[in-house]
């Protein structure tokens, strides 16, 4: 893991590496992902088997695994497991619902009614990767705030597990444990199909899928892909980057939590991105040892090691000063405050997904229970975006209703903007309402 | 103009029609895009001046229009035009303000602190076109929802007016009017420069300038497929179609009132949409005569007609509930009500942008002055998308801040699920706060 001591210069190539990684445009990849979107939107069910068969070895006979599936899948699961998903399915409920918002309407001394209405979306789908990172947890992120604000049917998507039957032929199921949380969730319908091509269907609809007003959730770089292209035509989310922790740490900072939080996000890919900002170079130091120290216990040791290597870095600052603009320029997913009274610098981070203060606020509690969302911008991009909440899932409208008199008032600056535009036929429909 | 009787076929088809119209991925233009974008990430201000020469025909000496510029603007605009911005204004900040939203904090019992901070955008990129497309209206409808959500610098690019003086040369300047508006709603600073080169040079940056974090604004297909592959690296609003408005009339309505709203969406462009759907074959008839009657008097008549024939339809419908059920499926950016107690349906439209409600609230008095934004959902997107508002430019947050006894209530349901997942690094740094 490099260390950079106060060495601005060296900070800032290391910054520089880190943006580069944010969404840069893949031609090859969009001309094959295009390809699948042109054959789904026009072959229907039999693109999305032949892409089915080809990329996971075999497709179901049919998609759509049965709501007894999902509630078979949860009563199997694990009562311990299923516990702890209820707890958060409770936690991330409660945080949520306070980001529930009303409409509103103005009425004006002359008559004039203006207002919004805002209401849930009437179909979302949610892809849930399969394989090594099919996270239940995931499940519940999503699907409980597009609950929450009133979406009418939540369709998942993910791939089928593809395995051998005792007489060798290929079957497909879904993961349960990602079944028992659709179920605890409330997600409506679940289809066995993954990559562009199960992106691509709920985007147009098909013969099995119906056609969704917004898909959320994450993927490989196919997935994102088509989620990228096919924006405008259905809303989307951000496109996930990898997974980000940056630390700022001072001297009453413990380095057995620093080390331990820098791996719980560096494990997640080879990718990932671990940075610790300290004034301390002891805090640096007993940081890497406990690294070395907390590596040899962890299953997925390798991932870690070349995530640290890759896009990791610990820097000694001058200051929080320093480290708070650091912070600003990384705009970080995840950011730890392991400072004194951290609640007082909350407000001074500008940019992030989400912040833990203090030390028995580990980043993978709000990954699980907190009941905040763990869905967060990477990659930089909260600098303009947000965790997904029951905002990401409510769309607004706007009416307005006058009266003669209100457009008898109105009507002379209507006409003079207009003519100025020289829109004519705009200045027309107030003018003939008063000839 | 198309009329449909009673067609269900009919109707469907011209929906389908329609619906073709959003969103697609033009290839070749992604393509050249895509070199002017790679050209300006590492050229700068060198690329943006090149193409500003090859596709303006000139390129001002110095990007910025400095503000003492942008305040002669506004003072020397005419009076009249001035007041009517004015009184724009007045009334799109009455309206949007009650969009301000505020984060919230939620304390438990067991002393968790969870909650979420809402904070404008740092800096905000308007485009303008230039050309016919100039309007000072959308100028305020960008700036001024940017403003109240507490943007700190709002920068706008327009293309430059391009002239030739006296002795020949070609010379640049910016469109007054813009200019005059930009002044008036708070505009920051002022770039000459179009095309997808300056929402290139806004995204990364160039010497000249800033970089944003958020683009907004109508564009041609250059600046609309140079935000769309931009996506991910800058924040975007949606990409605008060509302008739509839709017509629910039941027998009490005036056939010149919707003969002249429909033209006035339709003089926008050959490719805007405009339909009428109604009950009463009377209505129907008397709406085409009034078209042909009014048209004579308008400027822009033959792009008038060239939209009406191309995306428009007046169709004869079996009722009310009919009206209702295809208005949802158009999904229209602009809605018309044209019925008795026309507020009484206001609620029952559930996929729209903006409805006008009666005779005295014609579409074009949304486009200037009545205070809703007049930046909406196009080509069926209100189905998932939302009025541009003082939300567009914000991002949000989140907190946790756990006590010692907090984390070793949950400490289990968070290991249960860390492991289930087989994210053993996310389990053991909670695990190290209670060895």
């Amino acid at each position: 893991m490099k260390v950079i001591y106060t060495d601005k210069q060296a900070e800032f190539q290391f910054l520089d590496e880190m943006n580069r990684r944010a969404g840069e445009v893949n031609f090859s990849v969009s001309e094959s992902v295009l390809g699948i979107l042109k054959d789904v939107s026009m072959k229907g069910d039999k693109a999305v088997r032949e892409y089915g068969e080809k990329f996971d070895g075999a497709c179901p006979a049919s998609f759509e695994i049965s709501k007894d599936e999902m509630k078979k899948a949860y009563d199997a699961a694990d009562e311990r497991f299923r516990n702890a998903l209820i707890h958060a399915k409770e936690n991330i409920t409660r945080y949520h619902e306070q980001q529930v918002q009303k409409g509103y309407e103005l009425k004006k001394e002359n008559g004039v009614i203006l207002g919004q209405i805002i209401r849930g979306l009437n179909r979302v789908g949610i892809y849930v990767p399969g394989g090594t990172a099919a996270y239940p947890s995931t499940v519940l992120m999503n699907a409980i705030p597009a609950k929450i604000a009133g979406v009418e049917e939540i369709i998942m998507v993910t791939p089928p597990l593809v395995e051998k039957d005792d007489t060798g032929n290929l079957t497909c199921r879904a993961n349960p444990d990602i079944l028992a949380a659709a179920c605890l969730a409330g997600v409506d319908r679940v289809f066995l199909s993954g990559g562009a091509q199960a992106v691509a269907a709920l985007t147009y609809g098909t013969e099995s899928f119906p056609r969704v007003d917004k898909i959320v959730g994450p993927g490989n770089i196919y997935v994102a892909t088509a989620k990228k292209l096919l924006f405008g035509q259905v809303d989307i989310d951000m496109i996930a980057g990898p997974s980000e922790i940056l630390i700022l740490a001072d001297e009453t900072a413990n380095p057995r939590y620093l080390a331990a939080d820098l791996m719980s996000q560096a494990e997640h890919d080879p990718l990932s991105s671990a940075v610790l900002l300290t004034r301390s170079e002891a805090i640096a130091k007993n940081t890497l040892n406990e690294i070395e120290l907390q590596l040899k216990g962890l299953d997925r040791k390798d991932v870690i090691r070349q995530s640290l290597e890759n896009c990791s870095a610990i820097m000694v600052c001058s200051g929080m000063e320093e480290m708070l603009e650091l912070a600003d320029l990384i705009a970080p997913e995840h950011l730890e405050l392991m400072v004194k009274d951290p609640m007082d610098y909350v407000n001074k981070i500008k940019n992030a997904g989400s912040v833990f203060c203090g030390d028995y606020s580990p980043e993978p509690l709000g990954d699980y229970l907190a009941g905040t969302n763990h869905v967060l911008p990477t990659s930089g991009t909260a600098r303009f975006s947000s965790p997904l909440g029951v905002y990401s899932f409510v769309k607004k409208m706007s009416y307005t209703c006058y009266t003669r008199d209100a457009l008898a008032q109105d009507k002379d600056d209507i006409i003079t903007i207009a003519e100025k535009e020289g829109l004519g036929a705009h200045a027309n429909s107030v003018k003939v309402r008063f000839e």
